[in-house]
């Protein structure tokens, strides 16, 4: 109910906003700041101020979090073309698959036993499938707050993260079969593939072939800007819910789902009123100010239901950003020992998916970096691990801190390379 | 967490837009579409679906559907005009008055011992307590629906919703007292009303010194819409908060924080992307088409901050209504008893607040059925008397029907009388 998550929301709203220009003047993409925010907010306790942990346990909070990463992906997914992702589907594949197998190798065969000896084989694989893990949300944000979604290297990132999503999800399954039954078969392996291939495929086929129709016969109902908006959001979650309801993640049912749209789908809606008001105006084939206007018109009615949608994300996309902030225990890095282990873990995760970027052709770094941050898809691991009882509190803490590091240098770094090119 | 709800979301956002134009072409505004559909999607476990019932208690779609108010009633309070509300202030005060007094004695003192007889003092005082509630919500949607809220017999209803809210509130606690302890201490009594009365006025007051100052620090920092539109959400949310804190309804809060915005307090802000793109190509000084294009940017311009929240109202508002909607229980009218005194309980409840129309001075009978329907505040009266055992089952029953009918009745009767005008 009602209380004190609306002061709670209130607060991230406007501190979101705040933090934004703040880093983006400091040379940080804007999620940064909201990840801060909420180490900061999640870690008062340690200060003995107490009143945000409840907040963040409140299910109506966490409800608008797990919204907030479903529109991120679906507004990433209207902002991508479908065509230009494909075009570099063997690439993001290549990375994708690198960016899986590689840090799982290190984490359950070389780092794992080295730096965290005499813990059980599950152990280890389950720190090798946490290193495996990519934050396709932080990933995205930070190409999104810098302005570089439409470059070839953000779409390789943006595909390699979607297949290391369903991968990861693979692994964390099969690890976890593993680990409960003490065996998993290759027919368990291959079912969760097939079937997440076939709903990513299959949604966004069979979404292409209806939203040209169902897009014309809802114009018909209702033209207005309100009926666009709602199919496209309703889109959104509906294939997030089908995602989550098939076991993957629903962030990845959002993303297909901004991917099925093009604007030329959608132009059977009005276009927004100021466009509508200013259009009878323009005096038909006159050169000069109305030839001029026209192209920004047309470019502003084309991409209404974007527009439309940016608010609903700046009203949920911080909340989700502060929340997985609050998720990091600084405590756990009070330990030496931790911090020794920590940081070796750390350099693994990021060599990693170095690794993967060798993959890419070209933008190496670039796309090695933006595969780097583990953000909460890294904690979800980590916290599968420890229910299941094979993670003691000290490799939990390790991995922690690795989420943590990978996720605060990744912006940063990105931010550097992108302005070197 | 996360799973139906999401789908829950899509069809109830989708199904809105649907039935919107339905309503409409029919002659009825769009909230008794979304009414409803509640109604059906509430009452289908009477034909043996039952996976409804579960999502209306699930904690997240409640809050979505209670920010869903609160956003309501924050666009409502933007829509109008401070000056404009003051100036119908006393008329709004008797109307409001009246509205309170007459319909709260004909309920515990005329229509309750005689269509209701053997029941305790009790029961016909929360009578009248319900039948004296006003629902600010469909009242002010009914008019906004309509475009009319920029009406003298808007501004009327609103003021006198508001009004009637607050001493709704009053007589709610005093007989909620009166039930438990006994009895009710005038100190008490005007210790609720003096709160009220301080909380609306202060925070009004108050915002309206800092909002100009706040703005234009804000904008100095970042003069970008998202500033703009998390200024103006945060601190609905805000008084939305605070007004629940001091045991007032959210919606109060969230009316304020509407009300104490000026278009004049968000000068410093950026105008729209699209209204910053066309400006510099319009020639200065030059009559034509540039001088007809001005107004249109600078309306626009100015209402941004309105723009930009529509999109949360077309996601969340109509959340609310269906869950108002499904409240309703169809099979507490199978009765033919109940049937019988629901009819005579809401020809008083109409008549009631018929009655305190006529200190409307002008548009009497627009005013009058303004205020007639209760929708889920006499629902909320109705079960917090269930809940101290003053109201048994028929009369519960009794109330549904007189709620339900005074909510659907009303919709139609005002777009008659809007039609006449």
């Amino acid at each position: 109910m009602i209380g004190a998550n609306l002061l709670w929301l209130a607060l991230i709203l406007i501190s979101a906003r705040l933090f934004a220009p703040l880093a983006q003047r400091l040379g940080f993409p804007a999620v940064l700041g909201e990840l801060l925010l909420g180490v900061v907010l999640g870690n008062l306790t340690l200060l003995g101020v107490g009143a945000f942990e409840s907040i963040a346990r409140d299910p109506a909070v966490a409800f608008i979090a797990e919204l907030g990463v479903i529109v991120l992906l679906l507004q990433i997914g209207l902002e991508t073309r479908l065509a230009d992702l494909i075009k570099v589907g063997p690439r993001a594949f290549a990375v994708g698959t690198v960016g899986i197998v590689v840090p799982f190798l290190l984490g359950a065969y070389l780092v794992g036993p080295w730096l965290l000896p005499g813990l059980s084989a599950h152990a280890y694989l389950f720190l090798g499938a946490t290193l495996s893990a990519t934050s396709v949300g932080i990933t995205g944000r930070v190409f999104r707050d810098l302005g570089k979604l439409d470059t070839p290297a953000a779409r390789i990132v943006l595909g390699a993260a979607v297949i290391d999503d369903v991968l990861g999800l693979v692994i964390l399954a099969v690890v976890s079969s593993l680990v409960q039954a003490g065996s998993v078969s290759v027919g368990q392996v291959g079912g969760i593939i097939a079937q997440a291939v076939i709903f990513l495929a299959g949604s966004i086929w069979i979404g292409r072939l209806i939203a040209p129709h169902s897009s014309r016969w809802l114009a018909q109902w209702d033209a207005g800007p309100s009926m666009l908006f709602a199919q496209v959001l309703a889109t959104g979650l509906f294939l997030a819910w089908l995602a989550h309801a098939i076991g993957l993640a629903p962030i990845i049912g959002a993303f297909a789902a901004g991917l099925l749209f093009e604007p030329v789908f959608l132009r059977d809606f009005d276009h927004p009123a100021i466009v509508r008001e200013i259009e009878p105006l323009l005096p038909t084939g006159e050169p000069g100010l109305a030839q001029r206007l026209r192209p920004i018109l047309l470019k502003h009615g084309r991409h209404q239901h974007e527009h439309m949608i940016e608010p609903i994300g700046y009203f949920f996309v911080p909340v989700f950003f502060v929340l997985t902030g609050m998720q990091v225990d600084l405590k756990t890095l009070a330990d030496p020992a931790v911090l020794g282990v920590g940081a070796g873990v750390t350099v693994a995760a990021i060599v990693g998916k170095l690794t993967a970027g060798l993959a890419a052709g070209s933008n190496k770094w670039l796309v090695g970096w933006g595969m780097v941050p583990r953000g909460e898809v890294g904690l979800i691991f980590a916290m599968v691990g420890k229910q299941l009882g094979v993670m003691n509190e000290a490799m939990f803490s390790v991995i922690v801190m690795m989420v943590i590091l990978t996720t605060l240098i990744t912006p940063p770094v990105l931010t550097l390379l992108l302005k070197r090119q």
